[in-house]
């Protein structure tokens, strides 16, 4: 007798096995002869059929006890199952009650619930078919990263979320301090006196681990970040977050073509390792979420990523026959429906777009030899646009110093950045992977909120 | 021709192989026939030995440009090396120099640094060995943390970094703001007027993800967060980060017993991992930092753990033969004088301490029947007292909110962690393990700071 998961029973036991299982029960149907329940422990999307008959001890007891929601632990012998949709059940021979759930409060009775509604109970929400899936296959995604970095000798090196930097320029910082709001303290000239905050110092929460990750592959040469990282951006919609976990490979002695071939590499098995772990996740998704997961999936796995500079794409795209909303036009940015069109329509299969012009990118992106574009790269996939976005890095002093003056950004901050340039500078290159949107894309989940256990968001930092 | 790491090449490679290698000068030796420069990619410890001869093209200048800190490819073949300490080296056919290092201002010059010197370079000390070794090593215990957890079918769920809860009582609290610090809004009464903050509250950074890994071990059974967490404790010793990344494993239809079996198997684990995958550098521990490194390992991996009741560790501690300087006395915490007594000098390998006093210990631990004791768990180990602390949780609602009342802790504020306990309640239990106190422990380095790419203390947000 063993005590397994009800993922291992579903997939491999065979009648007659005697097992233990413990979970919560889904649901309960009582008949005359004898009662059903379905008993789920989170390691699997479908429940395991338990049949209780009355000659179990303390049947009427247990009965009341057993509504949804209710945890127990029941062992028995495995039998087949005479009942559609299952190939086994399980025949209790005794039955533990750890804990009731009263059908009168317990929010998950069996029904469909909305999302928003799952959002508001937040602690509860996992137990549901959708949202358990959803953070099976979030961790196959975060497993099959570390996974695919580890094979091929990449250090996973831990960037710091706390950093005095501010001169990245990806939109809105949170402050960290432990200064009284209440009583900050002031300089003579009636400034915050930051020498009495903790870090003597303005702190900020990091909004990359890029800068560090190049540190980092200059001593390692290959390493990747994959942290949590934040934007204090009032953006309430369905695809930002204010706290979000980012993958950050760095490679040196790499050029563009080095990191596009990665990131297709990348995409490709995470797509794989998903599907490889989590089919019946999947399968479930691309039935009730989105239908065409499964076919976006099988399109990364099996097409070579078209390869094109934004130049052709800006070409192809005032060929295209068809009316944009956004203007397209040489030195204007890529708008989603410009990247979704390419993708989507178009190539039907990936893209990447490269060599954009440098006034739209930033100063850290290598200077192509006309001046005019840097060596940038964005994965452009079918049905959400953008999925990565990299560079080859400007590794020359004298060029990177240019285009920080030219940017507004003090060399003298980033000296040690510049040290980088000034002692064994490498070509290298990497790029940007945001993990809740790889996931979103995965599932098709259509809010970024339902794939992130407890998601920080304007108004809301519950749980 | 291959692409290869100096790792694989030091390990595996037989003379006559052709292999190029990229990485950085770490010394350079002129002799009258010919050149060594000793060239590392941080792969490895030790450096891999090439052979310039003055018939390669550019002798001359490439002889000028590689100074220590210089960057390089070169090309050639495998040879047997006739120095000692060496099996083989490379015989250069051509050299490229990426970039130079300026000898008179390049930090790194070969020689002994202080690990005080070292941080304030942060940005180029990965490029010594001892720092390149501690990322190494870093590295594979996490790797080695992730495997361990996967293996057994536990998720990785990422606890948030932002929250609004403050009553777990673990210290002080950074605060998240996106509030104007030189112009807080007020309320009426004077306060700060947090509903114009980004979150409409106060918030902070997280100081553990516990509470949010049982609301998922409530839905998944077995999960492990292992992020940042923080503390604005003004502690500048050398076993104090203000942000650590920390690792905390949660299973439901878990007691004390298999909260104490998780951990040796998680502790033997990943030191077998270490040893198994980087022995050089932990060789090099032993014989540079700490000469009782590899025979603690081996006593971590080869002994049952001891396990012995709080109370019988005070029986002992009284009778122990020598002074201590803090009191021996039921009730009272152990110190690291202790811990270290129990674990070094009695039993001579790691010893599992549990059911500690309710008074010294959080109000989430469960309360035993006797109602002076809580069943803790605290793993002390040779040479650094806890390494891990855990207990089974309260699963009961009632006696969960008399602690929490009797803490001072308002229940309301933890609603949703109640929940767990009204909906499905079950016996689980989980433990933390501080992972830059692991890597420390396992390298032998001194100050924890050298154990983390980005140490944040007191005054100091560097790079």
């Amino acid at each position: 007798m063993v005590n397994q998961r009800i993922a291992e029973i579903l997939r491999n036991s065979q009648p007659d096995e005697s097992v233990t299982i413990k979970g919560w029960v889904r649901t309960k149907r009582e008949l005359k002869e004898f009662t059903f329940i379905e008993v789920n422990d989170g390691s699997f999307l479908a429940n395991l059929q338990v049949v209780l008959n009355p000659d179990l001890p303390d049947y009427d007891t247990i009965l009341k006890q057993i509504n949804t929601g209710a945890s127990v632990e029941v062992s028995g012998v495995i039998v087949p199952s005479l009942g559609k949709g299952q190939r086994i059940e399980l025949k209790a021979s005794s039955v533990i009650v750890y804990g009731d759930a009263d059908a009168a409060t317990y929010p998950l009775q069996k029904k469909r619930h909305s999302f928003e509604f799952l959002r508001t109970i937040g602690h509860l929400r996992s137990r549901t078919n959708t949202i358990g899936a959803v953070f099976r296959v979030r961790n196959a995604c975060a497993s099959a990263i570390h996974q695919f970095f580890q094979e091929r000798g990449f250090l996973w090196i831990h960037s710091p979320i706390i950093t005095a930097s501010d001169c990245e320029g990806a939109g809105e910082l949170f402050t960290v301090t432990s200064l009284n709001l209440n009583n900050i303290p002031k300089t003579k000239a009636g400034e915050v006196d930051f020498s009495q905050d903790f870090f003597g110092r303005k702190a900020y929460l990091t909004v990359s681990g890029q800068l560090q990750a190049e540190v980092m592959a200059m001593a390692f040469r290959d390493v990747y970040t994959f942290g949590p990282t934040f934007r204090a951006e009032n953006s309430n919609t369905s695809r930002h977050l204010a706290e979000f976990w980012m993958v950050e490979p760095e490679m040196a002695f790499c050029d563009l073509n080095g990191d596009m071939d990665l990131a297709e590499a990348f995409l490709k098995y995470i797509f794989k390792y998903v599907l490889d772990k989590c089919p019946e996740d999947m399968e479930f998704f691309n039935e009730r979420i989105d239908n065409s997961v499964l076919a976006t999936a099988e399109n990364i796995i099996n097409n070579e990523f078209q390869r094109i500079t934004y130049t052709e794409a800006i070409s192809l795209l005032e060929k295209a026959e068809r009316q944009f909303e956004y203007p397209v036009n040489w030195g204007l940015d890529l708008q989603s429906e410009h990247e979704r069109y390419l993708a989507e329509e178009l190539f039907k299969k990936p893209v990447i777009v490269t060599n954009y012009p440098v006034g739209i990118k930033a100063f850290y992106m290598r200077l192509n030899d006309e001046e005019k574009t840097v060596a940038a790269m964005d994965v452009l996939a079918p049905k959400i646009g953008e999925i990565i976005g990299g560079s080859q890095r400007e590794e020359r002093l004298d060029v990177l110093q240019k285009r920080m003056e030219s940017q507004g950004i003090n060399p003298e901050d980033l000296s040690w950045y510049l040290d980088l340039r000034r002692y064994g500078t490498v070509p290298h290159a990497g790029f940007g992977l945001g993990f809740e949107r790889l996931v979103q894309f995965m599932t098709g989940m259509g809010n970024i909120r339902d794939v992130i256990p407890f998601p920080r968001t304007p108004l809301s930092a519950d749980f």
